[in-house]
């Protein structure tokens, strides 16, 4: 059986201000109403005999991975933690361990998170060959026809022709000069490394006992040791930690005999930058591509992206990026958005927060947003799914004001319990034990007006959680 | 005695989205700490032997001007409100009605309230200078001496030289194309226009009757009947609009026998753009001038503001102009911003608010900012100064909760009065008559949830108000 396997553990800060540490590229809207990620797993669920998709992902995400899963009805095949990132050998590694549990004749379609693929059908195609040749044991790897001389990303020579318009792996160079790009996309037989893989799961593992035994060792004793929390399986984390850091590539694909190369043409990105998220966006006849409520005069060439409630005026410039989030706006001129990294580090330098978090913070239980903030004040927005419900908790330096605007809350507030409906509110006088809860059908919204000395998200003793944060 | 008046009527949309047309431009923070209009005032204040102000502004914008006044402590010699925008030969015609009912042998230092003058000492010598013409009966203007061939300045020609290094005015020129600007500058007597006066009050009126009998006739009439209103001085509304609408140089200085023209270079500049604001800023290294939370990499020649609580980050950007606030932003290449009233001119004929309203209104009590919108709710930050008083009020669709986070609030709801303090909240139902008040001498912060069908600023019924809005 064919098991979809999505890492799903990158924290790319090239999208930034848009991605976030907490919440990166892999599950934003980029592109439509879905995230890569949903789009992801339902590009692979819509290829036949597809079962439920397997995601790698960090510990911070697994609330994410599993709502995204949740909104597009996508039955869950495992979310496996990654306890820190060791690159993809590792995760792929837990990922084989973890299908040939229930099936031992697992075939892997292995996809990063946040790739963008436009014809789904030649994909399906390309899929359809590269399973033949795995089941002759052969580990296939996609190649992208190169469009153009593409300087950012690595590239694989073929090697001589197998069946199934497969070919042997030539090799893999690393992301070349322009020269050399320009020269490998005339030469034809080239492709562009595109990071997904079909393979069984057993000859993966075999050869990765061949070639990096110790990454296998790993991983086998790290998955020995699972244990399965809520929805998600948590691999052992100093056994997983002892693995080597090292990608698919390296550990496995350049050294073995069996590495195969199906090419296709799919309309592939891995939208890297915000200029190549332009590159792929449908555009308008003056070449910018417009999110949100943006007035533009005399603009051409230009990604201009306005958060909710707010407008973005734009007056003659040209080959923008301008991307609009609620606490930081980027103005990046589109040949220079590989520098946003440099944003980042200087944030990070700074021991600021604009690269970690969004303003709105997403939960378990569904999310808040720190609306307005004062010396002694705070005011949020928080919004509670149906079903769900907030720890049962504490602060030791702040009160809290609570009235909801939309759906029913269950409040506790000490020994008390009782419903809180639309325009109702409630007090929770500092130190009470409290928690929030919907019971309901309908999202709970409620502004919750902090008061005291101290505002900060550490001020928390969680008593009881069911989402096993306590 | 000398007499400034402060023509503070403009509504200027050239620097939005900061200008708005409720705070336009004069009452800004735009260099420095303080507003162009107090500026204009202490200025003026700081002159030997002045009195206090003579403003004339827009009914709408009395509060700000009484407020601003307040703020930097100078007394308020009347705040003349303008019915209706009709120039500045009614305004000053008005104003020095108002300089004479107290003092028949006023004189008059008019000034916009917009402009900025860097050389306050030369200034000063200007205005003494034209202080000895004006007793000789001259009507003055300024005309600042060119440092380069601006075209978006009129110009005024000098013709024979007074006494006191003075001259007759030559003749006004309009705004020039670029090689008559040219020529004016090499050519020497020439002098930009920059609208400010200095004249007796009675040789003002005496040459408007002279040379503009309707504007004079329509300036006393609304003047006979103006009644006071709080600190401020409501002319006739039928009798001010009956007025021809006509500027100072066109009705009566380009006319009369009297014009001088005092010649100063004193730093002056109209700030009639941001790309004017740049050039006159303190600019670091790279030419930017940056006002707020800013980022810059590789940026040079720029203007970046940000608004509070958000940051800008700017990549390889060059010449830009970057204008952040809560609820717009502009991204203009620096040489396109009198473009900018194309940007207002759509937001007024799609019947938007952002050229109209910042998020946070000032209000004669103190000021709300609309924090949060949803549905059926909306979340305001409320400041009520010291000693002011919101009116006695009900609404019709919308019921209120109150939680204070600063300062100690005066709560009238139907029968009751009570103090809320810090940390303590009421409800205020739909249709209950309340009032908000601040006793105390130091602001009250307050956050409203508002919840209803409907939640319009228009759904208000004032029954009391100490501004005399009921």
């Amino acid at each position: 059986m064919l098991h979809p396997v999505v890492l799903s553990g990158g924290s790319g800060s090239r999208l930034w201000p848009l991605s976030r540490h907490n919440q990166p590229k892999q599950f934003l809207a980029l592109v439509g109403d879905r995230s890569l990620f949903q789009e992801t797993v339902l590009r692979a669920g819509a290829l036949p005999g597809m079962q439920p998709p397997v995601t790698v992902c960090s510990d911070g995400h697994r609330f994410m991975v599993g709502e995204q899963l949740q909104e597009i009805g996508v039955p869950n095949g495992g979310i496996l933690l990654e306890p820190a990132a060791r690159n993809t050998a590792p995760a792929i590694a837990i990922a084989a361990l973890h299908v040939l549990a229930s099936d031992p004749d697992a075939t892997m379609l292995v996809m990063p998170a946040d790739h963008l693929i436009e014809d789904e059908s030649a994909f399906r195609t390309a899929v359809e060959r590269a399973g033949a040749l795995a089941k002759d044991g052969w580990l296939v790897t996609f190649g992208i026809h190169p469009d153009y001389a593409e300087t950012g990303y690595g590239y694989i020579a073929r090697g001589e022709p197998l069946e199934n318009e497969g070919y042997r792996v030539g090799r893999f160079v690393e992301k070349p000069d322009l020269v050399t790009a320009e020269s490998y996309v005339s030469d034809g037989t080239y492709a562009w490394n595109s990071g997904m893989f079909l393979f069984r799961a057993q000859a993966y593992l075999e050869e990765l006992e061949l070639q990096a035994p110790k990454i296998l060792a790993a991983a086998k004793a790290a998955y020995a040791v699972a244990e399965g929390d809520l929805d998600f399986i948590r691999v052992g984390k100093d056994e997983f930690l002892s693995s080597p850091s090292d990608s698919i590539d390296y550990a496995v694909m350049e050294r073995t005999e069996r590495a195969a190369l199906v090419p296709v043409s799919c309309g592939w990105s891995d939208i890297g930058s915000w200029s190549s998220l332009w590159s792929v966006a449908h555009r308008d006849d003056q070449g910018n591509f417009h999110e949100g409520d943006v007035i533009s005069i005399d603009t051409t060439g230009s990604l201009v992206r306005a958060s909710e409630r707010r407008l973005i005026a734009t007056i003659g410039v040209d080959d923008l990026v301008i991307v609009d989030t609620p606490d930081a706006t980027l103005v990046a001129r589109k040949d220079r958005v590989q520098d946003v990294k440099r944003v980042v580090e200087h944030l990070k330098d700074a021991g600021r927060q604009e690269h970690l978090f969004h303003r709105k913070v997403y939960r378990p239980w569904g999310n808040y947003d720190s609306i307005d903030m004062g010396a002694r004040f705070q005011v949020k927005r928080i919004e509670v799914k149906p079903g769900a419900s907030l720890s049962l908790q504490k602060h030791h330096k702040r009160a809290e004001h609570w009235v909801v605007v939309s759906g029913v809350a269950e409040v506790t507030c000490d020994d008390r319990v009782f419903d809180l409906h639309e325009n109702e509110s409630t007090f929770i006088p500092l130190g009470s034990v409290h928690r929030l809860r919907n019971r309901g059908t309908e999202p709970v919204e409620l502004i919750e007006v902090q008061s005291g000395s101290y505002l900060g998200e550490d001020d928390i003793v969680r008593l009881e959680d069911v989402y096993g944060r306590s």
